[in-house]
Order: structure tokens, then sequence, then C-alpha cells
């Protein structure tokens, strides 16, 4: 069931504002009971600004695919959505596709920050998805600084040590992974937040867009980022 | 049997002097019998001092709800509650909304401390319930000066090892964490203990009204804080 | 059985001079085989100065409830005791109340060092509850200079992380408890020595009369105590 | 079926660019949907790269066996695969074949470095591969600097203990067995990009031939390497 | 039947020689097969000088209780025994009594290294029990420079944290711990070494008696000490 | 299954140049399919030297039995073996007699890197047995700088802590007996090579030997070392 949340969570594009079905029940008794979801105004531009965020950040990364659609229309647990399907056939997934990937997921936090000087719960499952590529990026593809080597402690390591062999690592290397992967969705979010600042009317004008339409299609977004930024 | 009796003390606003069953039972070995519940008026004193810190800090914060109703009458485990019910749906839980949660939550153990010079154990589940959302803050929301890194080791895991992923994180980030929810905790204490010392007649005021009444109704407490402070 | 052996060892006031049934069976296999208690005049001695340290530090502070019984009869596995019942319901247990317990159970073990410049292990059981209260103290009831923070390690924090909470804490912080927890035990024990110094003449003439009556009711424990130091 | 998986993967010579089956399924849900393969003339380029570089590095090491076979044809989850058997029968693998062999593993990745200044995460099997025989080197066959000394942490140290045997290691021994895995394996990868510059034209040479022919046989491939580099 | 073992052989007095029976089945695979016991002159002097050291160490400690009788008859496990049964009753075991005790245990250590600068392996079970002793003191009866603090990690804290007691320590109060139980064994070998230095020619008349007639009962023993040293 | 292994292997004069069946079946995997055992000359040199080191270390030290035989056919997996029995019974296994079987096990290992810079991973299960005895002498039998200390930590440790005995030691002090571990086994491995430098014509003349005859028995060998050296 838990998984059942997390898999349905994790479709690239969504942005699950509460997190999975469990943590959302634990919620309810702690942070008061949830009500039905009508938004107000002020709640619809925090969404639209979000979706925006990562919806410009994706679009202005050179080997991110085009945004398919961006939406304010909450489906299931997500607020909005950000649909960035791949148009073709990746074999080869590179160190800048993931690093590319994870700037844009942290765009929504980005846009938060950037436009409302605040952050939202929102974002957990975004940052929650950008540190799982950046953790593996240095853990298991060797794409960081501790170079090529692979580290594994979990379930993969446990039936490797059922066969005697002798995978895991220590606390010292388990902290030069974390400082690692720190760096990395550091460094991500940094250009993320660069990216809008840069075109930050280009922002005002996808968000201002998303709270009158609801939805916007491949075509009208990108009508709207091939504007001049001023 | 434990968590039913979590959920039910885990209702904001109430003070569940006694810790959970499970750990009361304990205590009446270790401390000795507990008696029918008759206090007397100092204890009724201190009661009221905690439940005017939870409720004037609450209604001292810009972002909080109003307090809906204050009593020092016990109910179940516990000695006397605070009633803060949300007035508006809210989608986007922000920092600052966690924040001044965390401030209200630590109010009661503020005004004990500024009153009596004292502190007592009834302020056990505040702090708990306080820590646990300056953790959250940190390792899941991204909300702390660790930035936007998601830091898992409970269940979730667990569950997430099974599928291969590479989750859990070091000694060195869990002093990290640590840390950070330490001075976040810390400064919402003072900020708790600042209120209540720039409102110290209001605080006395409203204590003096519970002690008097046992119950104040939100209207009832609207006007004594509406008082000038001196 | 265990638990057992510890609910009944843990009724204040009592001494077990041999640990819990458990630990007593390991003993006798180490220590040699346990013989029929007849104790000799310097070990009832040594129980006599025990146990009027536990009865002279608790009537010695200022928020203990009066001593009710003193003896060196042996009951159980207990050689004596010391009964401190409460007189009156007490809601709000606080910091003072607790630091006077720690005190008062660190007494006997007080009056070994000051009387004989030697240590029993009967004063075992004494030290783990004190230690179990000062720890407490810092980790639940947010009473050290950690300040307001809930530090759970045990079945609560395991229970928690099933539902996906982030309890738990670092090595960095558990040694912190460790030091807050030793210097708490320590300071109070410096206290109840300091107590039992400036109190010599009241101590021998309490463990006198246990040394010839056996047992002393609280009006004869009182009139021994108002009796002038010298 | 975790565990045939990793043995198909493991069999030496393959590139497995995807992961195993399980891990897999939980990229499908991250990254994507999987799509059938139908590479783009980019994407075979990278393979016919990555193969030549196992190739290359394999062939110019003195200890290593010849290639038998290398192809950029896929073949259940491998995209390409390098065939170097065993010539001859060998009772005593050395340190100098252990570490040509975690040289030729590391081949790929060198020579996608070099050619692309790009990583992809089709290495990350050999990065495994590569880190386990360094693990061993240090941990079981003592041929690292930490000397003739047994470092056992996994299954065979748990049966160990239950015979009473004192197996397993300190925390800080773990940590100088993770910087000399992390040494060998960085000094191997530094020979393997070294011996591809060096011969950069006979990289180039062996990627187009394949990108032409798809499999290069013994001979095809012993008389492109014999081709003077320049 | 491990434990079985462990009963028998920690009857005070007796040194077993050969450690535990799933110890020794072990030692028989790696160590060669164990032959029937004929022992050597040499051996039989190396049994007589260890056991001449427990019993002269003891005897000479003011605290401990009269050797009963010395011998180097071999009896089941064990090659030789020191009987030191308690003639009284003791209800106070003292810090001073358990640190004779482990400077008696420690004897014949002390003796092995003294009269031939070599160790046997069959002093193993006498450094457990030693060990063991001095751990309680710190950990359990508070008898360390830790002072009166419980510090416990074992099955008692795993049922304690189920009652959700904050029992366990922070591997700094671990390393702490074994400093002083280090210290502490290490004070008492030195005594050990000292006692018998002083006396080495009531060593030499203790051996040569045990190696003359096997077995000493008290007063032949007592005879035997009771000469002037020199 | 793997003990049964284990305990073939660990009969003592053996050399298992494959290790147990389980990893050997790992290691098919991975370093490619086994042969049918025909040795190359060169690989027989490297047998025979290895055995010879084993043969020569072991019968230059003073305290070790006599070789009875030294061979190399192989047996089962072990590609060669050198046979000490024990000639005299031994109750009292002393500091002396553990360090030069630690350092007789570690003579084919010398042998190798003296004679060919070179190490194999035959002298894995050596350096494994080496290790376990090292690791015994500091935590089990008091044998290093860390004094009379008993250091249990497996299977025993987990069985006394059931009993509530305090057995376990901090991470701190697993470094200082891997320290320990290091050093006794830097040191014997630092003998064997001295004493195969100083005798390298008699390693020459057994390996020749060997190589020529395959097995040599005892009056063979005692004549090739009786021989002077120059």
């Amino acid at each position: 069931m838990l998984n059942e949340a997390a898999i349905l969570a994790a479709r690239e594009g969504r942005k699950a504002i509460e997190m999975d079905d469990l943590e959302e029940s634990a919620t309810k008794v702690k942070l008061g009971p949830e009500k039905k979801r009508l938004q107000s105004e002020e709640e619809r531009r925090i969404t639209a600004y979000h979706e925006a965020g990562h919806a410009l950040v994706s679009s202005s990364l050179p080997h991110m695919d085009p945004v398919h659609r961006v939406s304010i229309v909450s489906r299931g647990l997500a607020l909005g959505f950000t649909e960035v399907p791949p148009t073709t056939d990746r074999y080869h997934q590179t160190k800048t596709d993931l690093l590319e990937r994870i700037t844009a997921l942290l765009g929504g936090r980005a846009a938060e920050e950037i436009k409302f000087k605040e952050l939202t719960i929102g974002a957990a499952n975004d940052i929650e998805k950008a540190t799982l590529i950046a953790r593996k990026m240095v853990a298991e593809f060797g794409m960081s600084r501790l170079g090529p080597i692979f580290l594994e402690r979990g379930e993969k390591a446990w039936l490797a040590r059922q066969m005697g062999e002798p995978y895991g690592y220590s606390e010292e290397m388990a902290a030069k992974i974390d400082s690692e992967v720190s760096r990395i969705t550091g460094e991500c979010f940094q250009r993320a937040k660069e990216i809008l600042r840069d075109n930050s009317k280009k922002l005002d004008r996808i968000a201002d867009a998303l709270m009158e339409k609801e939805t916007l299609e491949a075509e009208e977004f990108e009508k709207l980022i091939k504007k001049p930024s001023r």
C-alpha cells in the first residue's frame, strides 16, 4: 500500500503536495483534519508558481525533453502537474541528463523561494526524488568526486554478503557520500534559482496564464516562453 | 494500544500531563501510585499558566488561526487544553506555518519557566510534538540550513532499500540533523518566551480568568488580549 | 519474570541489596553460593547507615514528602527499606521534584562513602533508578542544558518509524545525553554527601537507633532529626 | 531472481547497460517507461566507444588474455559486449592479474570520459565488479597497504561468531579498507585513461569498425590494433 | 550446553586451562587434535606456578577468605585449582572485595609472567572472569571514576526499552567504560605482580610443594606461607 | 556446508589455494569458469615456493614441531600442503607458540613476495587463519599491549547479555584490537620474510626438490635444510 502510493507519486511531472497515504493519515492526527479541496486564490497562486517553476526550468535546460503540458488542476493527491514525456528512446543516461533532471525537480521549490521568500511542504516529494537520483549518481553510477567506485549498503549488499561478498562500507565513506549528495542537490538548486531569476518575466507570465486557464498545452507554453523576457 | 494513546494525546491543543497509558503504568511503579485527580489550588494555577501560555503565544503569532477555547477542565489524561481549529483550508503548509506551530506548542513550557522558574513533565508531549515537526522540516521538507535534501532513515528507507534504493545516511549527517532540530526548537522556545515576557500582564490576566471560570470561549479570550498590556 | 522482579525492586524506599532474581542466580555461580541471611553486626551496621542516609537526605530536602518509616529488617531480597509515601496528590512533577528524588536515591551510597570510605553493590538498584530518572529528564522532559527537545530511541521510536515518523538521533546527540545524565547524577550525589556531612551527628544517631530498634516509625524518626545536630 | 540477474550480468566481457531486472522495474517507475530498443546513431556511437575502451585497454595489458570478440549487438539487457575468455588454466591469481582485470573493467567508462567528456549509467555494472575485486584484494587477499590481514564482516563472519570466533572489525578499520579500495579503483581508472589517451587513434579505429560491422572477431580486432597508432 | 560449560568453569578457584567445550571443539580443528592428558614435567611446573600464584596472591590480600586447598591434579577441563570458599556470609560486597577478587584471579597469569616471562592461554578464563567483574563495577555498581551512574546495554536494556524506558548509552560512554575496565584490570594485575615479586621465595616454595605433593590442604599451605620470605 | 569446507581447509599445513566451495562457485561466475587442474610449470613453481616457504619458516622457529611432509601434489581444493603434526602433548599454549604459528602460516606468502615480487590469492586461507589466531591473542588471551582484558563481541557475548552480563565493547576498543592484530600479523610477516631472506639458498633448494619429486618426507627435508646455506 505504501509502495502503491510511492509509485503513483513518483510519476514524473506530477506534484504530490500531500505525501503518501500513510503519512497523510498520520498528518491528519497531528496537523488537524484535512478539509475538502477548495483552494483559495492565494493557494492557487502558489501552485501556479510551483508548476511554472518546474516547467520553465525544464524547458531552459539543453538536454531535457520539451514540456508537454502544465496544469494546476488537482488530480488525486497532486495539486498540479508538469508533463515532460521522453520524445526519443534513451539508452545512455548521462551525468548531464541526471543533473538536469535534479535541477528540473527542484524548479518548483526554487520558484517558491524566489517569488514568495517562503518554502512549502509541497516540494517534499520533488526533493525526495532529486535526492535519490543524486545518491545513485554518487554511490552506484560513479558520477561524483568519489570516482568510479560502487558503494552499496541496502538489500543488494545484504544478498551479496550471503554469497560471501564483502559489500558494505564504513561510516567515513557514508559521510563522504552524504557530502557529495548535498553538494549535487545544492548546486542544482542554485542553478534552478539562477534560471528563474534570469527569466522572472517569463515565470510571471506562465504563472498568470496558469491562474487564468488552469492548463497549458505544449503550444501555448512554447508561445509564452518564446516571447522576450522583458 | 500505545498508538491509540498517542493519537488521542496528539490532538492539538490538549495538554497530556501524564504521558501515554503504557508509560503511566510504568511510572506508577517507579514514582508511586497515582491518586484520584483532585488538584490543589497551586496545581490548578500551574495548569492555568501553562494553557494561558499556549493560547497567548498562539494568538500573538501572525499566521496562526484564532484561539477557539482555552480550559483547565481535565479531560481524559489531559489537565487542560487549548483549541485552535483551522478556519480555512490550507493546501500549502509553509515553513512559517510550521515554525509558528512549534512556537505555540512550546508556549506552555515557556509560561512555566517565566512564571515559576520551574519546569514540569506536563510539557513533555508538547516538546515531543514540537521536536517531530522540527525533525520533519529538516529531514523531509528541506526547510533547514541543510538545504533541499531528503534524509530518510525509518520504515520508508527500509522499504526503499528492499527495492534496491540507496536511502539512509551517515552518522555525520545524523548529527547535522540533530543540530538543526536543536537550533529550530531552541529558537522557537526563545521566541515563545519573548512573546510572554512582552505580554506578562496579559498572561496573568488569562491565567487569572482561567482560575476563576475554568473555560474561556473565543470571545472572552479575545476581550482579555485586546485590553492594553499595562 | 525479569520484569516482575524489577517491579518489586522498584518500590521506592526499598533497598534491594541483591539485584533481581535472574542476576542473583548468575551471581550465585560467579560469586559463590548464597547463604542463609544471618547478618553479622558489621553487616547490619552498613545496612543501618545506608538506610539512615536515604532517610536523612530525604527529610532534608524541601519538596520531599516526610519519611514514614525506616527499617533494617530484611524483606524479600531487600536488607532494609525507607518509606516515603506521597501525602498529597501531585499532578505537576517538577524539575525540582525529580532532582530531589535522585538526591534521596543516592543518599544510601553517600552514607556508605562518608562513613566507611567504601562502596557496596547494594546501592546498584538505587543508582539504576536515579540514572533512569535523570535520563528521562534529559531525553523526554526537556529539563537539561539540551533544552526543550524530545530524544527517543526505544520502542516508541520504533513504532513511530513504522508510521514514517523520523524519530531517533545521532551518536553525537547520544553522547550529549550521556554527558547531561552524568552531570545530573553527579551533582545530586555531591548534594547528598554535603547534606550528610553537614548532619553527620544526626546520621550517627539514626543509624544507632536503627541498630538498636531495627525499625523507626515517623514520630521516632522526626524526634531524632529535630534534636540539634551537635 | 535478483541473483539470477546478477549472475547473468556478471559474465565477464558483457556490458549490462541497464542494471538488474529488479532495479530496472524500479527505474521504469522513476525514470519513465522503457521503450523498444531502437538506438539512435549517437547512442550506437557511445556503445561502440564503450566496448572499444574495454577491448583496447584489455589488449594493452601484459597479463590479460587476448580479446576474442567485441560487439555492439544488444543481447538481453546488454547493449554490447567484449569477450576475453581465458586461454590457459590459472591456479595462482596474482595481484597483477586482479589489478589488470579492474583496469579492463573500467576501460569502458574511461573511453566515455575521454571521448565525450561525459559519463553514462551504463558503466555502473563495470564499476560494481571492479569495486568488488578491489574490496576482496584489500579485505581477503591481503594485497593492499593494510598488509596480510583477513577482514571479514559478512555471512562468513556471522557463522564464525556462532562458533565463538572473534571475526569482525572496527569502523576505523572499515574506513581504512574503503580508503584502499578507493585508491585501487582510482589508480586503475587513471591507468585505463592513460592507455586510451596514448592510443586514441586505435580507439577511434575500433569504434568506427564497430559502428560499421557491429561485431569484430579476434582476427579483425588484432589487425586493427597492430596498425601503428598514428 | 555452552552455558553449562560456563557455569562449571565459573566455579571460583578452578583453573580451566582449555576453554569451554564449544571452543575446544573449534580449537581442535584449528590448533590440531587434542591428545590424552599426560603432562610433561615442564607442563606440570607451569601449572604449579599458575596455581601457586592464585593461592599466594589470594592469601596476601586482607579481605580474601583463607585458601582451603591448592592442587595441580586435573579435574574435568581444569589442569589445577585453588579453592577459597567463603567462611562467613557476606551481604555487602564492597568495592575492596571486588578489587581483591580481580587481583586474585589475575594471580595465575602474574606468576607465569614473573617466573617464565611467558603467557599461556590457560589464563584466558581467569581474565574473562576478572574483566566481567570490572565491567560490572563500572557499568552497574557505580564503583569507577564515572561515578554513580547505571549503564546498561544488554537484555535488561532491551526489555526496558519495550516498556518505553530510555536505557542504553552512546559510543563515547562505551569507550569511557572500556577505558575504566582497562584501568581496573591493569592496576589489579600490577598489584598481583608486586605481591609475587615481593614474595618470590614463597612462590617457589608453594610451586615446589605442589610439584611434589600435587595437592596442598589449608594447613600445609599456611605453614608454607608463614615461613619468612627469605 | 560452508562450515564443512572451512573445517577441511583449516587442517593445519594444507594450502587451500581456492577458497571454500561457496566462494568458489561465486568466483566461477565472476572470474571465469574453472578448468581441469593441469598446472603449467610456472604454476607448479609458484606452488613449490609457497610450500617451501611454509616448511622452511616452520623448521627455523625454535618452538615449532618438525616438518613431517611437504608436497605440491594437489589434494581436493589444495594445490599443495605442509604437514607439521605435534610430536608431544601441549597443555600450555604460550604466546611464543602462537606467534610462531602465525609466522609459519605467513611463510607461504612471504616466499611469494621474496621470490616473485608478486602476491597470489592462494595465501588467503593462511592469512585468514593467522589473523584469527592474532585476534584471539588480543581479545581473548590477554597477550597484547591491551593487557589482561577479555573482549568478546560474538555469540558468547550475545548469550552472556541474555544472562544480563555486560559483555561487548566500544568502537574505540574495537579499533585498538584491530590495531594490535595488524601489528602482530605485520611483525610475524616481517619475521617470516627475514628467515627466508637469510636462507634463500635453502628456499631454492627445497622448491627445486619439490618441483622434481613433488613430495618430500621428513628425512629428505631434514637433509636439505641441514646443508649449509651457501
